[in-house]
């Protein structure tokens, strides 16, 4: 499994990925799934994936060669004119790869599915924010729904939908996102550290931070005892039940 | 789906169940699943049921069935001398009645599989808490893991687990099962109100409080809305992160 989350703020995009996967419990490894591309002044893009590892690195690596020299690997990612052509190439590319994988002679028993979450900004447009399906298509986040989430996504849940808000600084949602991801990993081992953390600032046109959360962090540490305590007061502020 | 938890307290057990029952998002129907069998001063338990209805309603009909008068139906759920015999009991009745739906000629294209929560107390034993499943083993609650989640358990489930404590006062169990619900109401269609209290102290051999909190309750709506507010300020009281 993986976790993955999105955010639309009003001063950007920001992203977190684990690093997990996993063939049952007994086969684990560390696979980086947050990805980017940026051209100074032009565009900065990032996927995030969870799915068949061996279906998003193809994808990855597709997407990859064609921002290569060669003027023959089109169509580029980092020469779309918009963020919508790059959720269509991506789209594309990730429908390919899985018929491609589905029609092989060998069957497998699992399934070649992925899901990517896609964010950037491409010059002349907004900083948007795509969730891509295994079919191709995709949903860009709105108002009313401002965060993507892919993977093992419900732990992680409750505490975003009621702590978001649109005006958040970056630090607040990387805090929130760090505690969602903490809900997460302690309830499931799918889920894994290290975490990777990337923010986009609106117009930049390139990544203003992006850095790696290892398991001897000292602010997830902190985050990760002081939120159960947290929780636990915020439980007792609330009424008392009487039974009647 | 379907959301329902016991826990196992030093003073006893308690249980909520929610009541929506769906086949698609279009089909929805309300349903008891928690059933309680009491003999004063003998025994006292309760059953709280998760998957296909129809295997849990035909579960709970045989048990009920063989609680009757006519001395020819044996075993009775409230004449097993502990509750290691009456976990048994509904093992074996769940592995059937899931074993007659799959041998009969028409296919379904859904499992007949269910879940069950049985807690209660036999004269003579402790108040003992299980989880059983569909093939009729089942595992019992230790003070390693005092509760049991069935259905779409994982919205709530952190909460549970920051905030249990197994001195906690009935009051505060049901206030904390309340919160959890409330977290699971809000992300998952397939939950929902009224949501079913039942509460079984130590040495009573009979429940003492069983009700039902509907969607008017006052209670359940000050702990609804209290919970976002003091979700967020437990989220700002934690240190605030700094980017590097």
């Amino acid at each position: 499994m993986t976790y993955c989350i999105g955010l639309r703020l009003n001063k950007g995009l920001v992203f977190m990925s684990d690093t997990r996967t996993n063939a049952g419990v007994d086969n684990i490894s560390m696979f980086q799934k947050m990805f980017t591309w940026s051209k100074p002044g032009e565009c900065a893009i990032t996927l995030l994936t969870a799915g068949n590892l061996a279906t998003t690195q193809s994808v990855v690596s597709i997407l990859d060669e064609r921002t290569k020299a060669y003027s023959d690997r089109e169509p580029s990612i980092i020469e779309q004119p918009s963020m919508f052509q790059v959720a269509r190439l991506v789209g594309e590319t990730l429908k390919e790869v899985i018929a491609l994988n589905a029609d092989t002679g060998q069957k497998a028993s699992t399934a070649f599915n992925a899901t990517i979450i896609l964010g950037g900004q491409v010059k002349g447009g907004e900083p948007r924010l795509f969730l891509i399906y295994p079919e191709g298509n995709f949903v860009e986040a709105s108002k009313d729904t401002p965060f993507f989430q892919i993977g093992e996504t419900k732990y992680g849940r409750p505490i975003i939908v009621r702590a978001y808000d649109a005006d958040m600084s970056f630090e607040d949602a990387v805090k929130l996102m760090l505690v969602s991801f903490d809900s997460t990993i302690k309830a499931n081992l799918s889920v894994g550290l290290p975490l990777d953390l990337l923010v986009y600032e609106n117009e930049q046109f390139e990544f203003s931070h992006q850095h790696r959360i290892d398991a001897d962090d000292s602010y997830f540490n902190t985050i990760s005892s002081g939120w159960g305590d947290a929780l636990r007061k915020a439980f007792h502020s609330l009424p008392n039940f009487k039974f009647k």
